[in-house]
């Protein structure tokens, strides 16, 4: 797994999202990390963020988490087809949602770490969809699937 | 337009939605209010609540917004449909999210009131489906679709 975040190679002038932005001192600063041909999040919300009932997690949240990570998704997996180019590693590389579903399968429990993974369905242009699931334990409480766009501008190096 | 919101006849013991529940101390407190054949709830959020750039909405409120009103939407819907019945008016009603997808349309501006709107598009026994519609001014920024599905114990009065 690589040990850097990808959200850390966000360009500083786009890296202020509230889910996973470095530039925002406020907000949960999501790290997606590549690993092979999948991506991985680890996030235990604090108890505030529960659903309809206490024990569980909100829905807004679940979809946060999803949003952010499939958007790190996309721009790692980007890269990784792309490959390494002499003098470019650095490149940054953004993505934004177009289109975002998610599936809630079941409850998600409050006060776990859940485990958010990504996974690359197509890659057309601009134009990335990925996979995504949010476990709990050996349990998958959402799972989701992405219609992320690459940022023009940033698209060639 | 209703005077009581939606949310404020959710039962206290699933009304604590981070997004939404009366009972959360910490949360956004979305109110969402029945005006005839549809649904509106208003929102400005709070600065910090940034995208990846400083100017726009990062994309896990905006789900979260759908999100809660559009369960709020599906409990109104389904009330209105059944009709007010003697002595059972204030019957509480709560429908969770099955499924949510929302299209990001363009980025939707910081610092401004948002205008989240719902429609009924059918009902189906304890399954309503729900069109939403999130504006920022006279531009609709996003739109979404959700199965919601009414809790067991709460169908009948």
């Amino acid at each position: 797994m690589s040990t850097r975040a990808i959200q850390d190679d966000y360009p500083p002038a786009f890296a202020h999202c509230y889910g996973c932005g470095a530039q925002n001192p406020h907000g949960h600063h999501l790290k997606s990390y590549l690993a092979g041909e999948e991506t991985v999040a680890r996030f235990t919300p604090d108890i505030r963020y529960s659903g309809g009932v206490p024990d569980h997690v909100y829905g807004g949240m679940i979809a946060s988490l999803l949003d952010c990570h499939g958007a790190a998704s996309a721009a790692a997996f980007a890269r990784q087809k792309e490959g390494p180019k002499p003098g470019d590693g650095s490149e940054p590389v953004r993505f934004v949602t177009a289109s975002l579903k998610v599936d809630f399968r079941r409850p998600t429990p409050l006060g776990v770490e859940l485990v958010i993974k990504g996974r690359l369905r197509s890659l057309e242009g601009r134009k990335a969809w990925i996979d995504l699931s949010l476990d709990a334990g050996q349990l998958t409480c959402a799972v989701g699937e992405m219609l992320a766009i690459r940022l023009p501008g940033r698209t060639r190096t």
